[in-house]
């Protein structure tokens, strides 16, 4: 398998050819009837996310990115996609207190981690990791309620297992929550042991607040796909991990971090991108399915925040070799950073070590997942698509030894 | 959440009342532009498997399903769907031998099967365990042909979790596979510890054979669309396990031999079903998404074959049982079985418990979805769709404590 064709990263578009299977098979340019990965393709009526192309804007639930990126916290947001409704302020002390409540893992799942070979990939040992989850549920309880529930847990647990894995792997001891900490304060403790600064706690706030929902995307597509069976919804998170772990998107923040460290410099930003250009290769952190005539609104927000984390370090390098990058692959394709570019660079500064990249997305995004599996199972309907048949045809069965 | 809004199971339609989302929420009827479900729309094109709604037909690779039923194998089919073509007597021999080498399962697996708490479902443990699958094939090779590797070691070795899990969790040891049976023959005894007669291998191997492939239902294309953002094909399995596991999908079968199980008497049948359809209660195992006009053409197979296990029983309990159900529902509600329906007998009768129904399904269905995950891999394009966002929109953002 190749990551040709159309690929895209977190929704991203290929900076490179475009090659899809309708422009390949018929030699007459794609088949409009059949509907190439569902590009432009209408499935639902949604009261989550409104994500305008176009214009470049993103609101969830109604609230604009810019506000919540400016005021809000990643708490807030996850209880905003869940009920809604902003909190106040008693709802929002009750709703944080729930999730401190849920962080703790269970004796199976660190017996899980720890039967897990050393080569699984966090990705994988995440998946894994949720599928067993719903043994802490093994009430059959299927109401909107339990469902939040059960959403809350996921939101909780997820940093926790992440951090769990990830010290195991190097040979730590896992670092147990601390309830002082807010969510995102604490995933950055358990990794590294350190209390975060907090300008780095906000940032990792910021970083996981943007990350939070985003509409359609495949790993949310994919989860309701699995929900509309009306399977449970850890099954559909399960699903939802594997989906975010393909290379075309979630992978795409690690891999743009991994081209920063790559170029190395800003004298080495227009000869790398040019050669990268003249190989086909794509830029991994540009452009994007959904935003093509604007920039991602989340790009900016982290670029504001990946500024002023360097202004606390008093190191600019990281942001000025983005800038630099950004500048030049969009002079010479007209294509915007997304959010996984600028993504990148803050949790590298924040110490968040490479293959814990997606992971991060993951824990980040469990809000608009599981927003999106309860809206499916409430207003449910199977998704099932058709395939036109381009095979050979009527073919007569032979015996075995006549062939 | 409810079971409401043009419920499928194995792609079945409900025998009650349909409420889609436009309906509801436009009071104009449906939005045509919004792909409800993507009832309808053609996303791909494909070489697996051709299915005709209108006339009742299914064939897999050009070879009528039918002529497979009644002339080929599990093994064979399976083989059939990986590489396009019927073997030779001596590709067929390597293959069922590669099979037979790969049905043991690794260490990490029976850990996290001991590991897991009794009360979780065998689909859960399922999922868990192919998740964790990967774990064996850690190296990183993704060439068609190392996933076909993969794809046959999924097929050989789901059958032996299923088996060990529900003898785990019935307190008994597992059982070897036995290399001199046949796949299904061997899924029959680690299941029992018994040796199937011939009639009980050829049923489960027809019925296997019957649901190993069709076309883009949501457990295949949901893992097809895990598999479009190039995550592998463990995500991609795993995710259409979790897919399956719902009960608008796989349940079917299994809640139609209950549905059997409580009628109890060919007396009852009229009385049983008239009270359902009052209740606008779905009748399990008939109608289906994509055969509205004609019959599910396995359920003939299926049926066909009932009749012959209940001969060599002497006793056509079962066969009667369903006939009566099947002439009851096609005059009350016009609608045909599905292979849901006699499906659920007949594995009864081979002593298969209820609870290992659904996981029967995805032994069967793992060399349809693998396939179609190779496809996906050999022309990729991402699937993401749209959504129509209408809940509240320009809320301005107010302070914690103005709320």
């Amino acid at each position: 398998m190749s990551a040709k064709a159309g690929g895209d990263s977190t929704e991203t578009t290929v900076a490179g050819t475009k090659d899809t299977l309708a422009a390949r098979t018929s030699g007459n340019g794609p088949d409009p009837s059949i509907r190439e990965g569902l590009a432009g393709v209408v499935i639902a009526q949604s009261e989550i996310c409104k994500v305008d192309g176009e214009r470049g804007t993103l609101s969830f639930r109604g609230y604009d990115i810019g506000e919540l990126a400016c005021h809000s916290t990643f708490e807030e947001t996850s209880y905003l996609l869940f009920y809604g409704e902003l909190p106040t302020a008693a709802e929002l002390k009750a709703f944080s207190a729930r999730l401190i409540g849920e962080r703790a893992i269970d004796d199976t799942i660190w017996r899980i981690l720890s039967v897990l070979p050393e080569t699984v990939e966090p990705m994988e040992a995440l998946r894994t990791c949720v599928s067993a989850l719903c043994s802490i549920d093994c009430e059959d309880d299927d109401t909107s309620e339990a469902n939040t529930e059960k959403s809350i847990r996921l939101v909780a647990k997820v940093p926790t297992i992440v951090a769990a894995y990830y010290r195991h792997k190097q040979g730590l001891s896992p670092i147990d929550p601390d309830p002082e900490l807010g969510h995102a304060a604490n995933f950055l403790y358990m990794l590294s042991g350190e209390q975060p600064t907090e300008m780095q706690a906000g940032s990792m706030d910021l970083a996981m607040l943007l990350m939070a929902e985003h509409g359609f995307n495949a790993s949310t597509f994919s989860a309701r796909v699995t929900a509309a069976t009306l399977s449970d919804i850890y099954s559909a998170v399960t699903t939802a991990i594997g989906t975010l772990k393909g290379p075309l998107h979630g992978g795409a923040n690690r891999r743009a971090m991994q081209m920063m460290l790559d170029i190395g410099s800003v004298d080495n930003v227009e000869p790398y991108i040019t050669a990268a250009l003249d190989r086909k290769e794509r830029i991994m952190g540009f452009g994007h399915r959904v935003y093509k005539t604007a920039p991602d609104p989340r790009s900016a927000y982290l670029r504001g925040r990946l500024y002023e984390l360097c202004a606390e370090l008093g190191d600019f390098h990281y942001y000025d070799l983005a800038t630099a990058i950004a500048e030049t692959v969009e002079a010479r394709k007209g294509l915007y950073p997304n959010v996984d570019f600028y993504a990148g660079p803050l949790l590298y500064l924040l110490g968040v070590p490479l293959e814990v990249f997606i992971p991060v997305f993951a824990i980040s995004r469990i809000p608009g997942w599981t927003a999106h599996v309860m809206e499916q199972y409430a207003r449910n309907r199977l998704i099932r698509p058709l395939a036109t048949y381009v095979g050979p045809d009527n073919r007569p069965y032979q015996a075995i030894d006549q062939r």
